[in-house]
């Protein structure tokens, strides 16, 4: 099973998700095409089991140091991720999203799961006075994650430099901090979902 | 030329620069390929003259209003532009940069062009007062064109919603104006400048 799900993790980083066959993937793990079929039948339960399969420290909490230093380590954590196969297959498979309605479901999830640590992260900050009462942490990990996906979708094989990264944290932290991602309207939607 | 350039910046969209064949154009041209490889003799020529033959409202400066709303509007811009063959061809290109190396000048070029305004409203913004002195418009600028790019590839058709656009200029805005823009060691730099 491990070697099939290592042989499409790479051929997913090589080829993409449109590109992936089923007899590249039998061959490259070193079995029979009827055994991945028996297994996974189709295409999207074969990737999904793949990168479902993949764990590591990009979904570790951070090491709860200042705000600042948490949401670095985050950062640099993903920065470097994008260098594994794990990390090219899944940047690849964000792209082709919205050529291939299968795989939408299956990133849906794999975003929610990897935003959970950066959520919580900024929910701390909330709850210990270091960031003001209603701060939206979704905007604030939105521009973060952001940074590191696009400039790893456009330049695939260049990490993003480490005082780039610092700079955003600078940025977006000063401006949460002054109260710049406070939720818009957040009291009246309280006020409804109270009802 | 016109109707070959068009045509290009058409099956760009449709299918990206890897996937673009000098026939699937002459044929949705209407002319012959001979005619194109006599002016263009290669793909990247081809794309190039393409790309560079699309002007409109995203290179306009944006109408004078606050910093936040002259954002707002170049956020708007970009994100309606990604609706059109222009946009979505451009989008593509981006991502396949990494694996293309021969595109990679031209959407270098590309970006630096589609910057032009952004870091104008910036620098006039810090020369006005509105931001403090230090401030680097290019984390400013980069965090803001991030977050459409970004939503654009992943969600090829769906615009992004203005009310996530103006809590990004919000938040980002905000921190700028409380220093967290601030180059570092710009001091340091300077000096190494002016010697």
């Amino acid at each position: 099973v491990r070697a099939v799900l290592e042989a499409t993790t790479a051929e997913l980083a090589r080829v993409g998700y449109s590109g992936l066959r089923m007899e590249d993937v039998a061959a490259k793990a070193g079995v029979n095409k009827t055994t991945i079929y028996r297994r996974w039948p189709t295409k999207p339960l074969l990737v999904g089991a793949a990168v479902r399969s993949h764990k590591g420290p990009v979904l570790d909490p951070p090491k709860r140091g200042s705000l600042r230093q948490d949401l670095l380590d985050l950062l640099s954590r993903a920065n470097k991720r994008a260098d594994t196969p794990e990390g090219q297959c899944v940047l690849r498979m964000l792209v082709q999203e919205a050529d291939h309605p299968e795989v939408a479901a299956l990133t849906h999830e794999l975003r929610r799961e990897h935003r959970a640590p950066w959520i919580d992260v900024v929910e701390r900050a909330i709850a210990a006075g270091e960031l003001p009462e209603g701060t939206d942490p979704e905007i604030v990990v939105e521009l973060l994650v952001g940074i590191v996906t696009i400039r790893r979708l456009l330049h695939l094989h260049d990490p993003v430099p480490e005082g780039l990264l610092a700079s955003a944290v600078e940025l977006i932290v000063t401006g949460a901090q002054h109260g710049g991602a406070k939720r818009r309207g957040a009291a009246s939607r309280r006020a409804v979902r109270s009802k």
